[in-house]
Protein backbone atom coordinates (compact mmCIF):
# COMPACT_ATOMS: atom_id res chain seq x y z
CA UNK A 1 0.00 0.00 0.00
CA UNK A 2 1.46 3.34 -1.15
CA UNK A 3 2.69 5.18 2.16
CA UNK A 4 1.88 8.81 2.87
CA UNK A 5 5.96 9.70 3.47
CA UNK A 6 9.23 8.50 1.67
CA UNK A 7 10.53 7.76 5.50
CA UNK A 8 7.83 5.49 6.25
CA UNK A 9 9.44 2.94 3.61
CA UNK A 10 12.54 3.18 5.68
CA UNK A 11 13.62 0.43 8.25
CA UNK A 12 16.01 1.26 11.01
CA UNK A 13 18.19 -1.34 12.31
CA UNK A 14 20.08 -0.65 15.60
CA UNK A 15 24.00 -1.65 15.57
CA UNK A 16 24.43 -2.51 12.23
CA UNK A 17 27.18 -2.97 10.86
CA UNK A 18 28.57 -1.94 14.39
CA UNK A 19 27.20 -1.48 17.84
CA UNK A 20 25.88 1.93 18.54
CA UNK A 21 24.97 2.80 15.09
CA UNK A 22 21.19 3.10 13.77
CA UNK A 23 21.39 1.85 9.99
CA UNK A 24 18.75 3.10 7.96
CA UNK A 25 18.46 0.70 5.45
CA UNK A 26 17.21 1.80 1.84
CA UNK A 27 16.63 -1.56 0.70
CA UNK A 28 12.81 -2.20 2.53
CA UNK A 29 12.42 1.28 -0.10
CA UNK A 30 12.82 0.04 -3.04
CA UNK A 31 11.60 -2.96 -2.81
CA UNK A 32 8.12 -1.63 -3.06
CA UNK A 33 7.38 -0.33 -6.11
CA UNK A 34 5.73 2.93 -5.01
CA UNK A 35 8.61 3.30 -2.98
CA UNK A 36 10.82 3.20 -5.58
CA UNK A 37 8.54 5.55 -7.68
CA UNK A 38 8.62 8.39 -5.07
CA UNK A 39 12.50 7.52 -3.93
CA UNK A 40 13.26 7.93 -7.97
CA UNK A 41 10.63 11.07 -8.63
CA UNK A 42 11.91 13.16 -5.52
CA UNK A 43 15.70 12.75 -6.49
CA UNK A 44 14.23 13.48 -10.66
CA UNK A 45 12.33 16.88 -9.51
CA UNK A 46 15.09 18.48 -6.86
CA UNK A 47 17.72 18.32 -9.98
CA UNK A 48 15.68 18.28 -13.19
CA UNK A 49 15.91 22.56 -12.77
CA UNK A 50 19.57 22.40 -12.72
CA UNK A 51 22.01 22.57 -15.44
CA UNK A 52 24.13 20.12 -15.72
CA UNK A 53 25.46 17.24 -18.51
CA UNK A 54 26.16 13.82 -16.14
CA UNK A 55 25.27 12.06 -13.46
CA UNK A 56 27.85 10.45 -10.88
CA UNK A 57 27.17 7.89 -8.43
CA UNK A 58 28.79 6.74 -6.37
CA UNK A 59 29.30 2.74 -5.31
CA UNK A 60 27.28 0.70 -4.65
CA UNK A 61 23.95 2.41 -3.39
CA UNK A 62 24.16 5.67 -5.55
CA UNK A 63 24.12 2.88 -9.03
CA UNK A 64 20.67 2.40 -7.77
CA UNK A 65 19.47 6.03 -7.23
CA UNK A 66 21.84 7.62 -9.98
CA UNK A 67 20.93 5.51 -13.07
CA UNK A 68 17.09 6.15 -13.11
CA UNK A 69 18.04 10.00 -12.53
CA UNK A 70 20.18 10.08 -15.32
CA UNK A 71 17.66 7.74 -17.82
CA UNK A 72 14.91 10.22 -17.00
CA UNK A 73 16.08 13.36 -17.77
CA UNK A 74 18.57 11.69 -20.39
CA UNK A 75 22.09 12.49 -19.29
CA UNK A 76 24.83 9.92 -19.24
CA UNK A 77 25.90 8.23 -15.88
CA UNK A 78 29.35 8.01 -14.84
CA UNK A 79 29.91 5.47 -11.74
CA UNK A 80 32.13 6.39 -8.85
CA UNK A 81 34.02 2.94 -8.02
CA UNK A 82 35.94 1.40 -4.94
CA UNK A 83 39.77 1.37 -5.90
CA UNK A 84 40.82 -1.26 -8.57
CA UNK A 85 37.24 -1.61 -9.81
CA UNK A 86 37.75 0.51 -13.38
CA UNK A 87 39.37 -0.68 -16.38
CA UNK A 88 40.73 2.48 -18.05
CA UNK A 89 42.59 5.04 -16.88
CA UNK A 90 41.43 6.79 -13.86
CA UNK A 91 41.66 9.25 -11.05
CA UNK A 92 41.72 8.67 -7.92
CA UNK A 93 40.69 10.50 -3.79
CA UNK A 94 41.17 8.75 -0.42
CA UNK A 95 39.01 10.18 2.65
CA UNK A 96 39.04 9.11 6.26
CA UNK A 97 37.06 6.81 7.40
CA UNK A 98 37.11 5.74 11.79
CA UNK A 99 39.62 3.24 11.34
CA UNK A 100 41.93 3.72 8.33
CA UNK A 101 41.06 5.23 4.60
CA UNK A 102 39.20 4.41 2.03
CA UNK A 103 39.62 5.36 -1.94
CA UNK A 104 37.71 6.13 -4.73
CA UNK A 105 38.13 6.20 -8.92
CA UNK A 106 36.61 7.78 -11.78
CA UNK A 107 37.73 6.93 -15.39
CA UNK A 108 39.96 10.20 -16.71
CA UNK A 109 38.38 10.37 -19.96
CA UNK A 110 34.29 10.27 -17.92
CA UNK A 111 34.30 14.07 -17.26
CA UNK A 112 35.42 16.75 -20.19
CA UNK A 113 36.63 20.38 -19.06
CA UNK A 114 33.44 22.51 -18.26
CA UNK A 115 31.06 19.88 -17.62
CA UNK A 116 28.76 19.92 -14.94
CA UNK A 117 27.66 16.76 -12.91
CA UNK A 118 25.62 16.19 -10.19
CA UNK A 119 26.66 13.43 -7.78
CA UNK A 120 23.99 10.82 -6.61
CA UNK A 121 23.87 8.57 -3.19
CA UNK A 122 21.80 7.47 -1.18
CA UNK A 123 22.96 9.00 2.30
CA UNK A 124 24.46 11.64 3.51
CA UNK A 125 26.76 10.68 6.66
CA UNK A 126 30.09 12.18 7.65
CA UNK A 127 30.07 13.68 3.85
CA UNK A 128 33.46 11.89 3.45
CA UNK A 129 32.71 10.13 0.49
CA UNK A 130 30.60 12.94 -1.61
CA UNK A 131 33.51 15.29 -0.31
CA UNK A 132 36.17 12.87 -2.16
CA UNK A 133 33.36 12.59 -5.24
CA UNK A 134 33.97 16.11 -5.81
CA UNK A 135 37.16 16.50 -5.41
CA UNK A 136 37.78 14.04 -7.96
CA UNK A 137 35.04 16.21 -10.61
CA UNK A 138 37.06 19.16 -10.01
CA UNK A 139 40.67 17.68 -10.50
CA UNK A 140 38.96 17.16 -14.13
CA UNK A 141 38.12 20.17 -15.01
CA UNK A 142 34.52 19.43 -13.97
CA UNK A 143 32.18 21.60 -12.29
CA UNK A 144 29.90 20.20 -9.25
CA UNK A 145 26.29 21.36 -10.04
CA UNK A 146 24.51 19.49 -7.19
CA UNK A 147 24.73 16.55 -4.38
CA UNK A 148 21.01 14.77 -4.03
CA UNK A 149 20.87 12.11 -1.58
CA UNK A 150 17.64 10.00 -0.49
CA UNK A 151 19.05 10.25 3.53
CA UNK A 152 21.23 12.70 5.54
CA UNK A 153 21.93 12.19 9.02
CA UNK A 154 21.93 15.75 10.27
CA UNK A 155 23.57 14.78 13.36
CA UNK A 156 27.30 14.10 11.90
CA UNK A 157 27.31 17.22 10.33
CA UNK A 158 27.84 16.02 6.38
CA UNK A 159 26.81 18.83 4.99
CA UNK A 160 29.88 20.99 6.74
CA UNK A 161 32.33 19.35 4.70
CA UNK A 162 30.11 19.90 1.74
CA UNK A 163 29.07 23.67 2.00
CA UNK A 164 30.49 25.30 -0.95
CA UNK A 165 27.89 22.56 -2.68
CA UNK A 166 24.25 22.87 -3.61
CA UNK A 167 23.21 19.82 -1.44
CA UNK A 168 19.54 18.31 -1.73
CA UNK A 169 18.10 15.26 0.60
CA UNK A 170 14.53 13.73 0.74
CA UNK A 171 14.84 12.59 4.07
CA UNK A 172 16.59 14.63 6.81
CA UNK A 173 17.06 12.14 10.13
CA UNK A 174 17.99 14.56 13.09
CA UNK A 175 19.86 12.06 14.95
CA UNK A 176 23.20 10.21 13.78
CA UNK B 1 26.26 11.10 -31.88
CA UNK B 2 23.66 8.01 -31.51
CA UNK B 3 25.41 4.98 -32.36
CA UNK B 4 23.56 2.38 -34.82
CA UNK B 5 24.62 -0.40 -32.76
CA UNK B 6 24.17 -1.06 -28.63
CA UNK B 7 27.73 -2.45 -29.13
CA UNK B 8 29.22 0.24 -30.72
CA UNK B 9 29.26 1.71 -26.85
CA UNK B 10 31.30 -0.87 -25.66
CA UNK B 11 35.12 -0.72 -25.16
CA UNK B 12 37.31 -3.65 -25.13
CA UNK B 13 39.95 -3.82 -22.95
CA UNK B 14 42.80 -6.35 -23.06
CA UNK B 15 44.53 -7.94 -19.67
CA UNK B 16 41.59 -6.61 -17.53
CA UNK B 17 41.26 -7.77 -14.89
CA UNK B 18 43.82 -10.33 -15.61
CA UNK B 19 46.21 -11.09 -18.52
CA UNK B 20 44.46 -12.83 -21.24
CA UNK B 21 40.71 -11.40 -20.25
CA UNK B 22 39.20 -9.22 -22.89
CA UNK B 23 37.15 -7.03 -20.73
CA UNK B 24 33.56 -5.47 -22.41
CA UNK B 25 33.24 -2.22 -20.63
CA UNK B 26 29.69 -0.63 -20.29
CA UNK B 27 31.02 2.30 -18.63
CA UNK B 28 31.24 4.04 -21.92
CA UNK B 29 27.79 2.48 -22.78
CA UNK B 30 26.53 4.10 -19.88
CA UNK B 31 28.21 7.30 -20.09
CA UNK B 32 26.78 8.06 -23.15
CA UNK B 33 22.91 9.50 -22.81
CA UNK B 34 22.04 7.82 -25.84
CA UNK B 35 23.76 4.16 -25.16
CA UNK B 36 22.20 4.25 -21.43
CA UNK B 37 18.73 5.04 -23.11
CA UNK B 38 18.91 2.34 -25.23
CA UNK B 39 20.47 -0.48 -23.19
CA UNK B 40 17.69 0.36 -20.38
CA UNK B 41 14.76 0.40 -23.60
CA UNK B 42 16.60 -2.50 -24.96
CA UNK B 43 16.19 -4.39 -21.55
CA UNK B 44 13.13 -3.02 -20.29
CA UNK B 45 11.10 -4.30 -23.63
CA UNK B 46 12.94 -8.00 -23.13
CA UNK B 47 11.01 -8.31 -20.46
CA UNK B 48 7.92 -5.71 -20.35
CA UNK B 49 5.75 -9.25 -21.66
CA UNK B 50 6.73 -11.30 -19.03
CA UNK B 51 4.29 -11.70 -15.89
CA UNK B 52 6.44 -11.14 -12.47
CA UNK B 53 6.48 -8.66 -9.55
CA UNK B 54 9.55 -7.94 -8.65
CA UNK B 55 13.43 -7.29 -10.34
CA UNK B 56 16.35 -8.12 -9.07
CA UNK B 57 19.84 -7.00 -9.31
CA UNK B 58 23.26 -8.47 -8.95
CA UNK B 59 25.44 -5.95 -6.58
CA UNK B 60 27.10 -3.82 -8.68
CA UNK B 61 26.47 -3.31 -11.98
CA UNK B 62 23.01 -5.22 -12.00
CA UNK B 63 22.14 -2.45 -9.71
CA UNK B 64 23.07 0.16 -12.64
CA UNK B 65 20.77 -1.88 -14.94
CA UNK B 66 18.08 -3.41 -13.04
CA UNK B 67 16.69 0.10 -10.87
CA UNK B 68 15.77 1.55 -14.51
CA UNK B 69 14.05 -1.29 -15.53
CA UNK B 70 12.22 -2.17 -11.90
CA UNK B 71 10.97 1.92 -12.54
CA UNK B 72 9.64 1.72 -15.65
CA UNK B 73 7.28 -0.91 -14.98
CA UNK B 74 6.45 0.03 -12.05
CA UNK B 75 8.47 -3.34 -9.85
CA UNK B 76 10.14 -3.34 -6.32
CA UNK B 77 14.02 -3.70 -7.07
CA UNK B 78 15.53 -6.19 -4.60
CA UNK B 79 19.53 -6.02 -4.40
CA UNK B 80 21.79 -9.22 -4.42
CA UNK B 81 24.95 -8.47 -2.35
CA UNK B 82 28.00 -9.64 -1.43
CA UNK B 83 28.33 -11.12 1.89
CA UNK B 84 27.81 -8.75 5.11
CA UNK B 85 26.18 -5.65 3.28
CA UNK B 86 22.89 -6.41 3.97
CA UNK B 87 21.69 -5.24 7.32
CA UNK B 88 18.59 -7.85 8.21
CA UNK B 89 18.09 -11.54 7.90
CA UNK B 90 19.40 -12.82 4.54
CA UNK B 91 19.87 -16.46 3.08
CA UNK B 92 23.24 -17.15 0.93
CA UNK B 93 24.59 -19.21 -1.68
CA UNK B 94 28.16 -19.78 -2.71
CA UNK B 95 29.44 -20.46 -6.33
CA UNK B 96 32.98 -21.03 -7.79
CA UNK B 97 35.37 -18.62 -8.91
CA UNK B 98 38.85 -19.51 -10.92
CA UNK B 99 40.10 -19.50 -7.50
CA UNK B 100 38.34 -20.34 -4.70
CA UNK B 101 34.68 -19.25 -3.99
CA UNK B 102 32.32 -15.78 -3.32
CA UNK B 103 28.98 -15.79 -1.62
CA UNK B 104 26.12 -13.79 -2.58
CA UNK B 105 23.25 -12.78 0.17
CA UNK B 106 19.56 -11.50 -0.78
CA UNK B 107 17.04 -10.79 2.52
CA UNK B 108 14.71 -13.31 3.27
CA UNK B 109 11.72 -11.18 3.35
CA UNK B 110 12.37 -9.62 -0.30
CA UNK B 111 10.17 -12.71 -2.23
CA UNK B 112 7.27 -13.88 -1.04
CA UNK B 113 6.09 -17.84 -1.62
CA UNK B 114 5.10 -17.82 -5.39
CA UNK B 115 6.19 -14.03 -6.20
CA UNK B 116 7.78 -14.53 -10.08
CA UNK B 117 10.89 -12.03 -10.34
CA UNK B 118 13.69 -11.11 -13.56
CA UNK B 119 16.98 -11.09 -12.35
CA UNK B 120 19.15 -8.13 -14.22
CA UNK B 121 23.11 -8.25 -14.72
CA UNK B 122 25.17 -6.90 -16.89
CA UNK B 123 27.01 -9.96 -18.30
CA UNK B 124 26.95 -13.72 -18.53
CA UNK B 125 30.15 -14.66 -18.66
CA UNK B 126 30.34 -18.59 -16.81
CA UNK B 127 27.36 -18.10 -15.38
CA UNK B 128 27.77 -18.51 -11.78
CA UNK B 129 26.78 -15.75 -10.56
CA UNK B 130 23.68 -15.82 -11.72
CA UNK B 131 22.52 -19.29 -11.52
CA UNK B 132 23.30 -18.85 -7.53
CA UNK B 133 20.76 -16.10 -7.79
CA UNK B 134 18.51 -18.12 -9.09
CA UNK B 135 19.13 -20.35 -6.44
CA UNK B 136 18.33 -17.67 -3.62
CA UNK B 137 15.34 -16.79 -5.30
CA UNK B 138 13.81 -20.65 -5.22
CA UNK B 139 15.21 -21.18 -1.66
CA UNK B 140 12.58 -18.37 -0.88
CA UNK B 141 9.19 -19.96 -2.76
CA UNK B 142 10.17 -17.84 -5.75
CA UNK B 143 10.29 -18.22 -9.09
CA UNK B 144 12.72 -16.69 -11.73
CA UNK B 145 10.49 -15.77 -14.48
CA UNK B 146 13.60 -13.97 -16.73
CA UNK B 147 16.87 -13.39 -16.86
CA UNK B 148 18.44 -10.34 -18.99
CA UNK B 149 21.63 -9.06 -19.29
CA UNK B 150 23.16 -6.62 -21.81
CA UNK B 151 25.86 -8.38 -22.76
CA UNK B 152 26.80 -12.17 -23.31
CA UNK B 153 30.67 -14.09 -23.91
CA UNK B 154 28.89 -17.28 -25.44
CA UNK B 155 32.15 -18.83 -25.52
CA UNK B 156 31.99 -19.61 -21.95
CA UNK B 157 28.88 -21.55 -21.91
CA UNK B 158 27.43 -19.38 -18.95
CA UNK B 159 23.59 -20.41 -20.89
CA UNK B 160 24.73 -24.41 -20.01
CA UNK B 161 24.53 -23.61 -15.99
CA UNK B 162 21.07 -21.81 -16.81
CA UNK B 163 19.25 -23.97 -19.77
CA UNK B 164 16.19 -24.12 -17.28
CA UNK B 165 15.45 -20.51 -17.26
CA UNK B 166 14.47 -17.67 -19.73
CA UNK B 167 17.70 -16.10 -20.65
CA UNK B 168 17.97 -13.01 -22.71
CA UNK B 169 20.96 -10.82 -23.51
CA UNK B 170 21.18 -7.61 -25.72
CA UNK B 171 24.69 -8.22 -27.37
CA UNK B 172 25.94 -11.63 -28.34
CA UNK B 173 29.98 -12.12 -27.83
CA UNK B 174 31.07 -15.54 -29.34
CA UNK B 175 34.18 -15.26 -27.88
CA UNK B 176 36.06 -15.04 -24.08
Amino acid sequence: MKKEHLEDYVLTIPDFPEPGIMFRDITSLIQDPDGLADAVDGLTDAVKDLDFDLVLGLESRGFIFGTPIAYNLKKGFIPVRKKGKLPRETVSASYDLEYGQATIEIHKDAIKKGQKVIIVDDLIATGGTLEAACKLVEELGGEVAGIVVVMELAGLNGREKLQKYNVKSLITYEGK
